[in-house]
C-alpha cells in the first residue's frame, strides 16, 4: 500500500465525487445516479484463494523443495519481455501473445512461456552453467476451456539444467526429477514415453524419407498420441504423399515399445539401424543412458516408444512426456471418435483432446540459448539445455479431486485460538490479556488468533476456532487466569468432553509445543500429506 | 514446457531459416547475414537472480510466515484486470498505468497496486471478513530510478484485516505485525509515526480552516515529512490563503508528538479539542487503542506525530509510517537544501527525497471496499478495512546492505556433495555409484549434488563443492565403498585437514543427518539468521 493505498484510497473518493472519463459500461438502470459496472476477473484468469490456494501453495511446495534438493536455483524473469524477444518464436501462436499497449517508448509483451525468458538470461549473461527452476504464470489469449484448466494465464513450473556436461548425465537427473516430483505429489499410476530424436530421424533416413520431408513426416507421427496407426499412415501416405512402403516401413518401427533394454536390443540387432549413422548415435546415448537409469532406479516409469515424436524436429536429443494411465490415448479410430463426441459435448472443443494425458514433459534443447547469443551479435558458445516442464493445472486437477474432500484442508495455518471464559458484571472478556498470550505464541513462531470482541461468549468462540479448524485453544478462565493458570485444550469433536489441562502461564510454550507435537493433523503437515497420498 | 518447449524450438529454428516479419533492430554490421538485437529486459525490470534472489526469497519467506503466524491467508489476483476496476482510482497517476493492447475482447490493464483487486475480490464475493496477504509484483509506467529501487515492475508485500470488529482491535494487530515484520527483518532503529484522520479533521476545524479548505492544507501538512514547519507554513498563508492565526494554531498542533499516552494526555486537556466533536472520537480510539498495543508491548515503537497527514483526506481512522532513522527527515530549510542537493548528486532526482525513509505504511479505509459493491449494483455493505503494506524493494536494498557480504549467502540450498576418490587404470569414477548415493539422498528430503562427470578428479570435486557452498561431503572412496563405508566429511577451509569418518553405508542417512545437524551454518538457516541479523 505505501505507494498506492493512499492513492487508491484518494483517487476512489474522487472517482466517487466527479465520474471518471473512464465510463464503466451501465448495467441496469443506475440506482440514484451511480455508473455500474461488473465485477468480474479478465476472461480465462481466476483468484486462487481458499481450499484452491492452499492446494497449489503445498503443490508448488513440494516442487520447489524438489528442484532445491537437486541443487536448482530459481530465477524470477519479468511478467513481460521486449516484444523482438518473443518475436518469431511461436509461429502461428504467436497470435496468442497478449502485447502490451505502445504507451510509448519500448515495445513489450506479456511471456508466452518460462524458456525463451530462460534462454535469454543465460545468453544475455553469458551464463556457462545453470541449475533452474521457475514457477510462475504465462499469458495466452488462447480460447479459455475452464473445466480442462486451461486459461489464459496460468502457471507453469519448469526446471532445466544448462551447462556443457558429459553424455546422458543431466538428461538422467531430469528424469529422475520427472519421477521425484509425480511421486511426491500422489501420482502413481503415470509412465514416461520416451523417444530419442536422432534414432527418428535415423528411421524415417532408413524408410526413405527424404530430408526436406522428414518434418511432416515427422509432425503427423506425432499424432499417434491422439489417432490409431490407420490414421496416420493414410496421412504419410495419401496427404503427404509417400510410398506405400516408406509409410509400412515407419509403421513397423514407430510400433515399438517396451523397457529401454528390450527396445534397446531389438534396434541393436536391427541390420538396417546397425548401418545408420544417427540412429547408432542415439542408440548409443540410450545405452548410456541405461546405467543411469537403472542408478536411479526408474526404469520401470520408462516407456521406450517409438511412436513419441513430440517436438521431434527441433529437439535435439531425448524427448519424453509423462501421461497417467486414466487419461491413455484411445486404442482405435471409434474409440477416438467416441472419445471426441463426449469432449465435444464436455468442451466443445474436440481438437485439443491430444496433450489432456500429458501431466509433465521435456527434452533435449541444445542450440535455443545459441540462437539468443547468435542474434544479439554475441559470440556463438553452445550451451546445451535439458529441462522438464510439470503441468500445473492438470495435476492440481488430479490432486484436488483426491483432497477437496478432507475437512483437513483449510485456508489459515492457526495452531492456537485463544479464548477467556468468564462471566458476572465485572467481567471485562479478558481482551488485552488473551493478546499478551497471543503475543507470546507469535514470538515463538506458533500461529494464534484469537476473536476480536471484548466480552465474546464461549460459544462464539469454539465457533470461530473451529471454522478456523485449528487444533488447540488456550483457554484464560476468569478465576485461573488470576492465578496465573492457562488452560489448553484439544479442539475437535472427539475432544468435546475433554477439559483439557491447566499449565502455570510460565509454561505456555512448551506446553503447547508438545501438545502440538501430538497433533499430527495440523494444517500444513496435514495437506502435504493429502497432496503426496500417504 | 509443456505446451512451450516444443513450439519454442520448433519456431526459433523456423525463424531462424525464415527471417521472422517482426524485424529486430539491426545493431552492427550483421554477420553472415542475421539479424540482430539487444538482449535485454524491459526498461524499469529486471531479472532476480544468485544472491538477490536468495535474499528476497529469505524476506518473502520471513513475512509470509508473520502473515500466516497472523491467522492470514493468501490470495492470488491475476496480474491483469478489467480497465474499468482500475478506471478512475488513481487520478493523475492513472498515466502510469500499463495497458494491454486491444486485441480484441475485454480491455485490461496490468494492476497498479494489490489494494484495489483486493477490494474487487472482497466485494464481488460478498466477503464478510478476512485477514489476506498477499506478496506480488504491480505495475508503475514510472520513471525508473534503479539506484533508489524504483521500478516499473516491483513487489508490493500486503496484510489487510476487512470485516467489521470491535473499535481498535484488529487496527493493533496490524501495528503489531509492522513490528513483527521489521524486527523479523533485522530493522531496530526505526520508528512507527501514528496519526489519527478524525483528531487532525478536528484540528483544521479548531484552526478555523473551512471545510472545503481541509483537503489542501492536509496537503500541506503532508508535505512536513519532507519539509520543515517555515516552508509549510508559508504554502498555508501565502499559496493557500489562510490567515497567519490559522496557519499559527495548525503549528501549535502539528509539531506535537511523542508517546500514545504523553500527546493523548496534551489532547486531552486541550480545551479546544475538549469542544471538538471529531477530535474527540478519535481521542476515544486513541485511548482505547493504547490499551491494546500495550498489551501488544509495542508502545516503545509509536510516536504519535500530529505532523503525519498521509492518506488524510481519504483514510478513515489511524494512519501510519515505518521510518528509519537512517532516513529521517530534515531538521531545517538548510539540512533540507544540502540533502536534496546531494540527493540530486546521487540520483539526479531531488524531488524524490521524500517518503525514502518510509519502510512500511498503512491505515483504516472503511469505504473502498462498498464504493466496488455499489458501483457494481450491488447492495451496500460497509466492509471496514485496515493494513499495512512492507515496502519490499525498499527493505531489500537495507537487508542486502548487511547481508551480501556474508560468503554464507549461497544460491542453492545444497547440503551434500557426493564426489569419488580413486585412480588407476581399471578407475570408473563411480559415477552410476555417486547418482545411487545421491538418490538415497534426495528421498530422504536431502539436498545432494555431484559432479556430472564419469572420472572427475578430487580437486574438482572439491572444488565444484565449494563452489556451491555446501557443508557436507560424501565421499566414495575407491576400496572403502568395495566394503559398503562411505565417508563423511564437513567442507570448508577450517576442515581442511579433517579426513572425516567412514560410516557403513547402511548408516548414511542417520549419519547425515547427525552431521547436518551439528552444522549450524547451512544455507537455509543462515541466510534466515543474516536476514533477521541475530
Amino acid at each position: 500500500m505505501i505507494r498506492s493505498q493512499l492513492r487508491v484510497v484518494k483517487n476512489i473518493a474522487r472517482a466517487m465525487s466527479t465520474p471518471s472519463e473512464a465510463v464503466p459500461t451501465p448495467k441496469s438502470a443506475p440506482k440514484s445516479g451511480k455508473l455500474q459496472f461488473t465485477l468480474k476477473t479478465p476472461k480465462g484468469t481466476k483468484d486462487w484463494a481458499e481450499k484452491d490456494m492452499v492446494i497449489r501453495e503445498a503443490i508448488f511446495g513440494q516442487l520447489s523443495s524438489l528442484f532445491k534438493r537437486h541443487g536448482g536455483i530459481t530465477l524470477d524473469t519479468p511478467v513481460f519481455e521486449l516484444r523482438e524477444i518473443l518475436a518469431g518464436k511461436y509461429g502461428e501462436d504467436s497470435k496468442l501473445i497478449y502485447n502490451l499497449e505502445d504507451q510509448g517508448g519500448e515495445l513489450c509483451s506479456l511471456r508466452y512461456d518460462l524458456t525463451v525468458p530462460f534462454a535469454r538470461y543465460v545468453a544475455m549473461n553469458n551464463v556457462q552453467s545453470i541449475k533452474r527452476y521457475h514457477i510462475a504464470k504465462v499469458y495466452r489469449r488462447d480460447q479459455p476451456a475452464m473445466t480442462k484448466g486451461r486459461m489464459r494465464e496460468f502457471y507453469q513450473c519448469d526446471f532445466d539444467i544448462a551447462g556443457t556436461y558429459e553424455s546422458m548425465v543431466p538428461d538422467a537427473e531430469v528424469l529422475s526429477i520427472l519421477v521425484e516430483g509425480l511421486t511426491s505429489l500422489g501420482i502413481k499410476d503415470f509412465k514416461i514415453k520416451l523417444n530419442h530424436r536422432k534414432i527418428l530421424d535415423g528411421i524415417f533416413q532408413i524408410a526413405g524419407v527424404k530430408d526436406e520431408d522428414v518434418r511432416k513426416i515427422s509432425s503427423a507421427v506425432d499424432k499417434l498420441d491422439k489417432s490409431p496407426w490407420e490414421v496416420v499412415k493414410k496421412e504419410i501416405t495419401v496427404e503427404k504423399g509417400q510410398t506405400e512402403e516408406t509409410a509400412n516401413l515407419i509403421g513397423e518401427y514407430v510400433k515399438l515399445n517396451g523397457s529401454l533394454q528390450e527396445v534397446h536390443n531389438t534396434l541393436s540387432n536391427d541390420a538396417a539401424i546397425q548401418g545408420n549413422e544417427k540412429a547408432m548415435e542415439g542408440l548409443k546415448e540410450i545405452e548410456t543412458l541405461i546405467g543411469y537409469v537403472n542408478a536411479f532406479g526408474i526404469q520401470n516409469y520408462i516407456s521406450f516408444d517409438l511412436s513419441l515424436a513430440r517436438g521431434l524436429d527441433y529437439y535435439t536429443g531425448l524427448i519424453y512426456e509423462a501421461v497417467t494411465a486414466a487419461s491413455a490415448p484411445p486404442k482405435n479410430a471409434s474409440e477416438l471418435k467416441e472419445k471426441s463426441k463426449k469432449q465435444k459435448k464436455d468442451d466443445d472443443d474436440a481438437s485439443e483432446y491430444v496433450g489432456v494425458g500429458s501431466i509433465a514433459a521435456g527434452g533435449r534443447y541444445d542450440n535455443l540459448v545459441n540462437m539468443f547469443a547468435e542474434a544479439s551479435g554475441k559470440k556463438s558458445t553452445s550451451i546445451p539445455c535439458v529441462g522438464v516442464s510439470f503441468g500445473v493445472e492438470r495435476l492440481f486437477s488430479l490432486i484436488k479431486q483426491r483432497v477437496e474432500q478432507s475437512d483437513k484442508v483449510r485456508p489459515t495455518a492457526t495452531q492456537v485460538f485463544v479464548m477467556a471464559f468468564g462471566g458476572g458484571k465485572d467481567w471485562t472478556g479478558y481482551l488485552p490479556e488473551r493478546m499478551k498470550v497471543a503475543k507470546t505464541l507469535w514470538e515463538n513462531g506458533i500461529e494464534a488468533e484469537y476473536v476480536y470482541k471484548s466480552k465474546a461468549n464461549p460459544r462464539k468462540q469454539f465457533d470461530a476456532a473451529e471454522k478456523s479448524g485449528c487444533p488447540i485453544a488456550v483457554i484464560l478462565g476468569k478465576e485461573e487466569y488470576l492465578e496465573n493458570k492457562l488452560r489448553i485444550k484439544r479442539l475437535g469433536p472427539e475432544f468435546a468432553d475433554d477439559d483439557g489441562e491447566l499449565v502455570d502461564a510460565a509454561n505456555l510454550i512448551p506446553a503447547v509445543k508438545e501438545k502440538l507435537a501430538q497433533v499430527h493433523e495440523n494444517g500444513v503437515d496435514e495437506i502435504t500429506r493429502l497432496i503426496k497420498d500417504l
